[in-house]
């Protein structure tokens, strides 16, 4: 007897467990995989059209992996933690016979032949595909209003956007219209709809996960990486698609660890080095507060937290602004020559200036990166991990002629871009207007492992991850 | 008492010995530190007019260095198998208070604070600074007759060259000037001078050896590596000078084997790809039947040996070419703009067109790169090593109006500089001009042993790396 038949269980509730819940409920049957698929159906089917988080939703591929997830569970073959949980992909990502738009006109009929090394990986993993996610056009820019389809809205109030290019993942995943979505992250579009959706987002180090069959925006910059509820969530996710990719150049042959097992709950002695300066003259009051509260519990968790100063956040912008757009240029230079009509204004205005970036430009931009990385690099010396904001202020309202967000503001996302290390964004308290607010905590190349321990350890004893918001 | 003292052994002689020897030596008291350097010296002063492989002889340093060496290793303070072993450091290296001119007349009176992470690394070892050596100005193009100083000459000919940028390193170990001696690579500057003087060079795998404090040509192409007699010298100086230095941007944190150690003599069963088409067309008759010959000695150690095709040598140098100009433009466009009358002609006419390059060039390039190198890395599924000639002829004539070696020439190094594979050229004949001829070994990355393991069994069994040339 499933606890839906049993209990009063709405079948809808089931969406508010952790994938390490639902992973134990599969397994006692106290829940099966097409139920939970189910549940994750019906409210995209319910609440969706207020979000626009989905460009594509699979319920035929998902509601048959259900069945088989079921069936493989029942007879005993378990693939492990990620079996039978259901998820979303970012639309930049390659799924074999399904629109794979990038959110955009260019590829408005795209169904490449073969899918992703990560949407792969998830798949063998048992996990169960809900659909594909909107993002900004090519994940550039912000959110535009002419392309064929509309943008992402924040699940906390659909009169605010939901930060981006993970748009729609984040969305989804705060919506609870499903457990785990995948998202991509160049300078901050894993983190930055994480922290405006109020959930949990990791930026993996560089060449952690697999970018084969995800277009690229900027190449060396590039990251795909899990959004989830909570850090033991992202914890499982990562596991299941992180691995060396012989396909990507830009992957790593380093092991990967059995993240959900690093979460010890204790941070005792972990040593943080606070970068207060990248987020305290521009961040909000309530930003500031929020994070300066959520590091105060980090302290009584027993971590030695120290303010430190870094290169000035302006210096990662500038740096990262004259990598993509030189980069940006070169993936999009055909489409732009040709057929420039069939991109957003938005696209257009920010990529055509990187065709007049000069070499030498670049190679300096690359040489002061590497300058910069070093720099926060050799604060592991003293450190465990870095700790700032997650991002300078709360969600900005769905105005299509309002601001422009990389003029307007800081990328406190951007130096772990720039230096490739993982980055962790956590809910961490909510704005006067019931917005939420987000603390980051970067860690070591490839340690990931202490960075989701301390994420874990925060959320252990914090509630902002579990809060819920009330769709319309 | 000394072999000098006993026997008839000519000081000049004890040149002839490998480090590994050497070491033996001063162990036994067969030699001294004092001794062994003054022999440096002396062969030095009596020939190196006729080579000009130093630009800076530092007797005076050196004999003190090798003092201490003496009273250290008389005090059982053994540094280990470097100590008191004469090494020369090519001139683009710096070193504290001692001229540092990279060949060019931009840097004509500069003695830099502080030394090259390589070159206090090699002190620490307890080798002996003999002196600064020769090279193309700024390692780059070829060889200049317009320069504060001349360009050196080939040991085994002087009416010929050594090839370079590293040429007055592989001149001066050549001409047993020095058992040791440090070059820099960016598209075969070890190796080609190496194969041209007869030696044994490494250019080990991107990010082994620390470039801090050596004057950048390609930042993202280079490398810093041993050049000495035999591959058993190279793994001694290696080990002294390998290691990850958080100072330098490109360098990886790997442990440092001892290279030494790794050499067993056999190679029974090691599976080595011939990449035969990137030389058979152009290099010359003697060259292809050199090589053909070492790869059957490798075959009659126990090798398999199998001939492969990847991708065209054209494919590497012309993605090579674009990523060099566009970061040499780089470093040097300052002094291009300002006072351009004193480079030399050479450099000018080859860095200047970088300023052309757009960002978009430069990237594609890269990108490219990564996907060669992404193919030549496959072959490892089924090898573990890779072989090819060291260059695709003998030494060419030291003529000022000659040759334009870039444009005549492929580069049969650029493959492995672009993939940072450790590669090793070891000499396997002779031209019917007398001129040394090579076999270019290389392997995966960081797998320098195997390198070193491969071209040691070769010479364990051949004597081309012993044969010497007669000097004027």
């Amino acid at each position: 007897m499933s606890v839906i038949e049993s209990e009063t269980l709405e079948r809808s509730e089931l969406l508010d467990f952790s994938i390490a819940d639902l992973g134990r409920m599969m397994r006692n049957g106290s829940v099966s995989p097409v139920e939970l698929t189910t549940a994750c159906l019906e409210r995209i089917a319910r609440h969706d059209a207020a979000l626009n988080s989905f460009i594509t939703v699979t319920a035929e591929t998902a509601l048959s992996q259900a069945r088989r997830a079921e069936a493989e569970l029942a007879s005993g073959r378990d693939r492990g933690p990620f079996h039978g949980i259901p998820y979303a992909l970012k639309d930049n990502v390659d799924t074999a016979g399904i629109l794979s738009s990038s959110h955009s006109k260019i590829f408005i009929d795209r169904k490449p032949a073969e899918s992703a090394t990560v949407a792969q990986k998830l798949e063998q993993a048992g996990g169960i595909l809900i659909g594909k996610t909107s993002t900004f056009e090519f994940a550039i820019g912000g959110p535009s209003w002419d392309l064929p389809w509309p943008p992402a809205r924040n699940p906390w109030n659909r009169n605010y956007l939901p930060g981006g290019s993970s748009s729609g993942s984040g969305a989804a995943v705060g919506a609870r219209f499903v457990p785990a979505a995948i998202g991509t992250d160049t300078g901050g579009s894993i983190r930055w709809p994480a922290a405006m959706c109020g959930i949990t987002g990791l930026k993996p180090t560089y060449g952690r996960v697999s970018r084969r069959g995800v277009h690229p925006n900027t190449y060396s910059l590039d990251h795909c990486g899990p959004m989830t509820r909570s850090a033991e969530d992202c914890a499982i996710m990562l596991a299941a698609c992180a691995g060396y990719d012989p396909l990507d150049p830009g992957s790593i042959d380093e092991p990967v660890p059995d993240y959900r097992a690093a979460l010890s709950g204790s941070i005792q002695g972990l040593r943080i080095a606070l970068v207060r300066h990248w987020y305290e003259e521009d961040a909000t009051e309530e930003v500031i507060a929020a994070v300066d509260a959520a590091v105060n519990v980090l302290r009584e968790l027993g971590a030695v937290v120290e303010v430190v100063t870094l290169d000035p956040l302006r210096d990662y912008v500038d740096a990262k602004t004259t990598i993509s757009i030189a980069e940006l240029f070169s993936v999009h230079e055909k489409d732009l020559r040709t057929r420039p009509q069939d991109f957003g204004k938005l696209l257009r205005s920010r990529v055509m200036v990187g065709g007049l970036v000069r070499a030498e430009d670049y190679v300096q931009a690359m040489r002061w990166r590497a300058e910069l990385s070093t720099r926060m690099m050799a604060q592991f010396s003293r450190f465990d991990l870095l700790a700032t904001a997650g991002w300078l202020a709360p969600a900005d309202p769905a105005d299509p002629d309002g601001v422009d967000f990389f003029k307007k503001r800081q990328l406190v996302t951007m130096p772990f871009s720039l230096a490739g290390l993982p980055a962790l964004v956590v809910p961490c308290g909510f704005s006067q207007t019931r917005l939420p607010l987000s603390l980051q905590i970067a860690g070591r190349p490839f340690d990931e492992a202490t960075v989701l321990r301390a994420g874990d350890a925060y959320q252990r004893v914090t509630d902002w991850h579990r809060t819920k918001p009330a769709l319309g």
